[in-house]
This record gives C-alpha cells, structure tokens and sequence, in this order.
C-alpha cells in the first residue's frame, strides 16, 4: 500500500505483448525492485548495445547505482543524458507445458528507463551506497561507518528515476492449445526456491567477531535474491 | 574439458576491471551458460537501450533465442545486421565486506556479442526451440512433440553465435583495505541455495498422466536456475 500515484504507461512501458500480465501499483514495482539483488543496465556504447550486470538500491522513488569511476559503460550512460533500460527480474518457477511452444518461467519483472543522474551531494552519496548494502541485508547498510575518502573518491554513484517503469508479473499453470491437452503428456511447473545458507567468517577479520543478528536471522530463510 | 579454441578477447570482452576475475576456457563459458534459465538481451531501438529477460538455449558455439513474430524488441534486433549484448549471471553469494565499500556479490557471468541470425531451416528452427526446452529441464526439449504449423509460424527463432564472449567469475572471502580489518566488524560470505519444489500438475491435463522421471529426479535437488 502507497500513496504514490500508479504506474503510468508511456510509449516504452506499454506491455504490448500479454498486456494482462502488467501489475499498475508503484508498490508492486517496490516489492520487485526490492526482493533482487542485481539489475541489468541496457546503455549504448559507441552505437552498440550494452548489459551489465550491477548492485543497486532503492530509496523512495530512486535506484542507485554505483560502480568505479574507471566503469566504462557507467561512465559512459552519465554523459550527455543518455538513457539506461533497466531490468529486475525474479524466476519462481519452470513452467513445464505439455507442449514445447507453451514452455515458459514463472517471474516477476520490472523495468524502468531513464536518464541518469550523477550523485554529487556528499549525503547523497552516502545515502546511495548505503541503500546498496541494505538491499543485500536488511538494516546492514546503515550500521556500517562511511567510506573512507579514499575509497569514495573512486566511487561513481548515480541515481535513476522510477517515474517510467513497467512490472509485469506471469503466474500459474501453463497455458496451452486445446488440442494440446488430448495427449498424455505431462505438463505442469517446477518451483524454485531459494535459501540462505550458513555465512562464512572473512578470515582477515580479528579473532572473536560475531556474525550479527541481522545476518544470523537470514540463514535458512527463504530468499528471492 | 573441450577441444574448442579458447575464449579470445576482443576490443569489447577484455576485462578492463578486475582482469583477473576472467576465465579463458570456451568449457568456462559454456558452464555459466548451461546453468542459466534467462539471460540478459541487450538491444538499442531507435537509438535506445533495451535489456529484455528471454529464456534461451545453447548447442555446442551458437545460443538460440525464440520469441512472437510481434515481439517488438526480438524483431528490431535482428534488421540490418543489428548487434545484441546478451548477460547471464549468477549470484552465488551475498559478500557482505567488513566495509560499505567492499560489499560485493559472489557470481558467474557471462558476456556475448553479436549480430543475430534469423533461423529459417525448418530442422534448425525446431532444435534451436526444443534447446530452450532442454535448458529448462535437461532431456525435456528431446521428448515432446514438435510445435503445430500454427505455433511455428508464429514463433521468430534467431540463432547468436558465442565467438565474441567473455567470463568473468568473483569467488571467495571479502576484499577489504587493512584500514578495514582494525575495526571489530564482522565481514563474510553469505552463500545462497537454490532448490527444485515439488512439482505441481496442470489442472487442465487429462486424468492419471504422472510426472515424468525427467522432473522427478529434480525435486529437492540443488539448482543454480
């Protein structure tokens, strides 16, 4: 539940294909956007086209990236206001139809397109990484100390409106032909679950550091990530 | 183990960022690839970026996507000679570094470029869309039935060949800057474990059809999908 205005679709986040599979809240697009980890970045490098896998975080309605400052495609989709297309996607389960054309995934997908904002603000900045490690665990990002300024020095960080999004959602049974169904094939699906498993200490650490509790009540919980 | 050449790098697959990280045997590529289920298309439409997620399926050097003849973003990618980024990447585990700055993922990756082919040799068409098949659950894509001359006409099947790729793996404990471990903060791996569900039956197939040893021998074994 949000007070914020729904997902307004513009010519790029129209689903033209299976447009019933569209979820119109902006909190469905939240619930996406947080149950992940990575986001594929879509630019244009040199005419060509680009993905790239990378960490992100949300805060309200922005998602920030970050990367080094030596990140080519990063630096690159910061110049000039070229546009980024970029996706979140979570695969629930194999949709095992009884005919091969009907094979499909069960997912929940958002992708968003805009400019890019360079972070300058110094609170801002720090706001942005932060909100990174807080969507890897919960509440992390904001107990750890601030970056050195060395290290934030070589930190590009840059923000992205969600303003034009899209979040399309495919749940259930396999579709299929009627014709498919008088065989004796089997069809259904197979869903995948995921979980945390024990963490493992840094073995640089100094002795006797305790895994925290906001790590400790992660393991054997079920994840999305 | 392969007998096919090593991945070369190209002006576009070196590793500018931690070259180290990037893994040179064609066997390496061919790994991250089989253990996927969607990867990562990345287009440029009238100038602009797209990421589209896509099931997709490999034999031996060439990856084969399939989508609706009407699908916009599959259609536009394959006029002119125009080039695709295809991603697939694996998290592993959540690297949760004793510092913001070194929070990481643990992960497999796998880089693509090219133009695409539109397949149209009939016998081509149908082992490119039983690999998705396959790739969904190995041995499936073999079994079933090929599409109706309805379903194939509707279906676009474009061909990628893996000559330009690159690999890139991170694995092991945080990195961490020796200012970082004077601190009594806990740093660590936090692994993730996928597994198959039990599956579940299509409630439109006919009665008495079981599932299939293929599916069977799945249900609570790992996954990386």
């Amino acid at each position: 539940v949000t007070d914020a205005p729904p997902l307004s679709p513009t010519k790029r986040t129209r689903l033209r294909r299976y447009p019933h599979r569209g979820l119109s809240e902006r909190s469905e697009l939240y619930a996406v956007l947080d149950a992940g980890v990575l986001c594929y970045v879509g630019a244009v490098a040199n005419g060509s086209p680009r993905v790239i896998p990378m960490v992100y975080g949300r805060i309200g309605d922005t998602l920030y990236l970050h990367g080094s400052t030596k990140n080519q495609a990063l630096v690159a989709a910061t110049k000039g206001g070229s546009e980024l297309c970029v996706n979140v996607t979570h695969v629930d389960a194999l949709v095992l139809a009884n005919s091969l054309f009907h094979h499909s995934v069960n997912f929940r997908s958002a992708m968003i397109y805009g400019s890019v904002r360079v972070v300058t603000d110094p609170d801002e900045r720090l706001a942005g990484l932060r909100s990174a490690a807080n969507q890897l665990v919960a509440g992390r990002g904001d107990e750890l100390p601030p970056p050195t300024e060395a290290q934030l020095k070589q930190t590009l960080v840059v923000a992205l409106s969600l303003e034009e999004a899209s979040v399309k959602v495919r749940d259930g049974a396999p579709g299929g032909d009627p014709e498919d169904y008088e065989t004796d094939i089997w069809g259904g699906v197979l869903p995948i679950s995921r979980v945390f498993e024990e963490p493992w200490d840094d073995p640089k650490l100094r002795d006797g550091i305790t895994v925290p509790e906001h790590v400790t009540r992660l393991v054997g919980k079920p994840t999305t990530l």
